[in-house]
């Protein structure tokens, strides 16, 4: 088990994987403006881009949208690590939970970890490699729960 | 089970939807722009990024992060319906795939659907609404296919 951010090597393939390996990107801190700048665009409710409507609603202040928290994830995972890998595509996500909102203000970490990583013989020299990655504020509240699931090729991989 | 495009009232509470009720909205039609932007921001891998990489990748061309095409889709439903729904909160994703790559030029369109209402006695009256939505291109491909879970404010809620 290791800690991939201190892999240098480049691409990094399923060869190179192992469950256990993990990384810890952040922080990055969310200001009301990118929520609502975001929001408007994606998910334009009065909770995530009216902040006066939204201080009479359940969170009693802006919060982010499930999609924006989402998209914080992938960002500091994608620059930590998964540009460095010989990714095909993203499969999809097995599981998300969103525990706590994000609100404005709120400084976000990553530990994202591997948890299974498919090796069965494949016509196409590619690997299933499923992680689970936390997301936590500045109160230690996770804000995301997630478990998803890359495709990702080996080192034999004829492309 | 009705369009809940056509039912015009507003806000919707959880009494007012039924297993089967479902909305069709779009189409959205991404341009290649649209899929540098995003990914430059929230997911900066060169199959997203760069065309001339990506004309070597997998896919032969520039393809859409995962993220922005789950964005879309929010968007797309968003202003459909959850807008005018009493949400609580975005509770999370049961299960979310990505069969085939949204490509510069995908015109998309959007079916969703209620699967699951727990109508069960709760203290806050809130019930979780589960969906199941599925967005397609141009062609017929399944870009997304995703069941995820909405809390819902129940009408006799006191807020």
């Amino acid at each position: 088990m290791v800690n991939l951010s201190d892999r240098t090597m480049s691409p990094l393939t399923a060869d190179d994987l192992s469950i256990g390996d993990w990384i810890e990107p952040g922080p990055w801190t969310v200001g009301a403006d990118e929520i609502i700048e975001f929001a408007q665009r994606w998910d334009p409710l009065p909770i995530h881009v009216d902040p006066a409507a939204a201080a009479q609603g359940p969170f009693t202040s802006l919060v982010a949208s499930g999609i924006h928290t989402l998209a914080i994830y992938q960002r500091l995972v994608a620059i930590e690590y998964t540009s460095r890998l010989d990714v095909v595509a993203g499969k999809g996500i097995d599981r998300m939970r969103l525990p706590r909102p994000v609100r404005p203000g709120a400084r976000l970490v990553v530990r994202n970890e591997i948890t299974a990583i498919d090796n069965r013989p494949d016509p196409q020299d590619r690997s299933e490699v499923q992680t689970h990655g936390v997301m936590t504020d500045q109160h230690g509240h996770v804000v995301l729960d997630i478990v998803s699931v890359m495709i990702v090729r080996r080192r034999s991989s004829t492309r």
